[in-house]
């Protein structure tokens, strides 16, 4: 089989770039990276990551990624994972990789005990959205994410 | 001021889990809650761990607290927390805890220079939304949370 799932190592740094920006692009979000390749080479490879990332390869070339990190569910008293992103490029679709690098990260919940694998989706992604109903998972529709950041936040530190 | 924040310590394992269950009893949703007090004390407190916990005290007496974690942001590069839970126990309230809790985060934030806070809420949780807006919070209508677990999660694993 020409697919091989491994970790990112750090000279991916600018690879996991690369595919954040792709996948920025296809949700019309470009406008909105920041990141730069040095931050995933000090947020993913320092001494103690906790933020981590799968590389998916096809007969050797780079055809996606899972870029994810560790989570706590205070009704389950139980760690799970967060998939951050999750993106194959378009040459490499309809092969099984998505599905493949999902499968990789429900083992490890398995094998480490853990409860919940999540992520976000857009609402307006069908194609994503049929993709997750076929790997079992169900949408939170009661919850809604909030987020402070920028000016609002430095001003609720100021107190 | 009676009011003192602080990192919650192995002996509070307990507390944190009544703490947790009065807050599912609020949401109607004690039913979901399996922790225990040793899945508490295994999380928080082990040698490299990846949640956290304040406690809040008025005039000595556990009040509330907040349970966090990190999270990666591949668009900004860079780290934020989310609250996996805050409460206030309902004869504390109307004091300005909640507020200060929070406010201890997004110092942390900006301390850090971690880029983004957040968490959810349940949509008919009115109180706890105007609260969040009163701090800055704005909803990301625009996204929905999906979850695999149980066996859901065990079929997935197995591919």
């Amino acid at each position: 089989m020409p697919l091989a799932l491994r970790p990112a190592r750090p000279d991916d740094a600018a690879l996991i770039l690369s595919f954040v920006r792709e996948l920025a692009e296809y949700e019309k979000l470009l406008h909105e990276v920041e990141a730069t390749a040095e931050d995933f080479a000090r947020d993913l490879f320092g001494p103690q990551p906790r933020v981590f990332c799968d590389i998916a390869e096809w007969d050797g070339a780079p055809a996606g990624f899972a870029l994810w990190y560790y989570t706590f569910s205070t009704f389950r008293g139980r760690q799970g994972i967060f998939l951050e992103d999750i993106f194959v490029r378009p040459q490499f679709r309809g092969r099984g990789i998505a599905r493949a690098l999902m499968r990789r990260l429900a083992r490890r919940c398995v094998d480490e005990a853990l409860g919940r694998f999540e992520w976000n989706v857009l609402d307006w992604n069908a194609p994503a959205i049929r993709f997750y109903r076929s790997v079992g998972a169900v949408p939170l529709d009661a919850w809604t994410m909030q987020r402070v950041s920028g000016e609002a936040l430095e001003k609720l530190a100021e107190g």
